[in-house]
């Protein structure tokens, strides 16, 4: 299962009217590649930011990351981790994806897993399906898929149509290759710190963060999106243990959402050492990270790499 | 699985080392019948907040409520539901409950909860053990307990001695008999914002909160505690979507803990509408709710409920 593009325009409105000052950033307002405004912001200390600034008068502040070339870096590592695993004498890693239906941005996203995978030698098989299979169909396919000894990932690309039910389809992988993480046993594996497979968004923003050297432990975060997908994983792997099974980030988060008043927002924002933005807030916060280029292509690469951990089989 | 004591014992120390001022408070700072701290505070409007004032300058502020009226009236809903269940022709609600060992503590709440499942007409037994039994013999009882028609909710008393993984005895009871909701599949279900037992202790807040006509959507709400027995389902029954299927509070929550320094602490909870402190802070923060009297008795009152639940089948 995996997470085509998805936003909360209403909560473009509580961030405000204003035009976005141009020439300030890094990146542009275009939609990315997996249509989504997954973005972090390091700040410096409070005493720099004036009081009543509007949320995107913190862009002289922002830290603009790179995602294409942390994504490069993870995609060599577990390039890396697949020969290592050839050499041991077993089978490659083989992600089967399902794709429904003739939606150009998933088409999209599906092609950049494939190519992505195959650029780091991990087998990949595409089950195309009309817009009208049902839902009985989609279930014989992942039961297929599931005893297959040779699949070691299944990724069906959402959204699926209307009259598939998408929560009895992540259901329907079995968990040990669920390798988006959305299954409800590696929902509820994620939240209570177990090792589970981590939906790729969340793991992109928490492998940014990592490795950009920023700090979670006792800092302050807003995430801002509540979706299951992205903005809760996210917040999961942020304000848990960090001496847990599956180690959390030791801060203080807060999610905000669409309801979320914009002045509370303005306030939280301005308080927080990290802002994460997991909603489609295109035009007001879309500049943190440059999409293209942002936590796209980090997904991808995080997604491949627990491909690589379901077939090494050490989640399950 | 039901939760026995347990707590933050560094937390105290980020909330402030003054003494507690005497005399301002309903409530002794005794240790309450679950012997935890969930406490619900409500403030004013922030005018009326001094601006460096510590954590519990707020008692003033703080509305005080009765755990125990409130508990009497959902017992009393509870037993209207099972005596309308019988009259169906229904067999009668029936709860066992496992305890080992010989914890004080374990074995005042659950004479409390068969106490209160006898007033209200819902069976119980009681399945005592030394803390000696293995692990499998444990798993034993939870099998025959799943497949016995007569049981509707199973509930294993936490803390289980160390030699055996609580985790593992929270997954091997039926998701469907599993009233304390600690099973993964209830954890992920939750997490979803689907139907599933909700943890007595989160479902307790959330009564109080709701029956007490504190507005949650749009307000800024601190859960002072990231545990996942208390602190983690409450919080995500707080900021989660009032339409979906498990309706949510829509709040914007702020998860605080062990690890949130002392003065983001203080500036979170002077912002906040509603802090929920889901810790044993005992000192700083029992005085909120009085214990005992505050969030035990609703506690019971729900596990209750979810007992009458898990016979009517609603959840599963």
């Amino acid at each position: 299962m995996a997470l085509g593009s998805r936003g909360f325009s209403l909560l473009r409105g509580h961030l405000g009217g204003r035009a976005m000052p141009s020439g300030t950033l890094r990146g542009a307002a275009r939609r990315g590649p997996e249509g989504r405004r997954e973005s972090v912001l390091q700040r410096s200390p409070l005493s720099a930011i004036p009081p009543v600034c509007p949320l995107y008068s913190h862009l002289h502040e922002a830290t603009v990351i790179s995602g294409t070339e942390m994504a490069k870096q993870i995609q060599k590592e577990v390039q890396r981790g697949v020969e290592a695993w050839l050499a041991l004498g077993h089978e490659r890693p083989h992600l089967s994806i399902v794709l429904v239906g003739d939606n150009p941005a998933s088409h999209t996203y599906v092609r950049n897993k494939i190519r992505a995978a195959s650029a780091i030698g991990i087998c990949s098989e595409l089950i195309l399906k009309p817009k009208e299979v049902s839902q009985e169909e989609l279930l014989d396919i992942t039961d297929q898929l599931n005893m297959d000894p040779k699949v070691s990932g299944i990724l069906v690309q959402l959204p699926l149509p209307e009259h598939v039910d998408e929560r009895t389809i992540c259901n329907g992988i079995a968990p040990g290759k669920d390798v988006d993480g959305f299954h409800i046993i590696n929902v509820g594996r994620l939240c209570l710190d177990q090792h589970s497979f981590i939906p790729a968004t969340a793991g992109a923003v928490w492998e940014i963060i990592k490795r950009t050297g920023i700090e979670t432990f006792g800092k302050s975060v807003v995430v801002v999106g509540r979706s299951k997908h992205v903005g809760l994983p996210i917040a999961m792997l942020l304000h848990t243990d960090g001496d847990h099974e599956r180690p959390g980030g030791d801060a203080t988060v807060t999610i905000a959402h669409r309801y979320t008043p914009r002045e509370q927002l303005k306030t939280q924002t301005r308080l927080a050492d990290i802002v994460v933005v997991a909603a489609a807030v295109r035009k007001k916060a879309s500049f943190i990270t440059p999409v293209p280029g942002g936590v796209g292509p980090v997904t991808v690469a995080t997604l491949l790499r627990n491909t690589l951990l379901a077939a090494q089989k050490v989640v399950y």
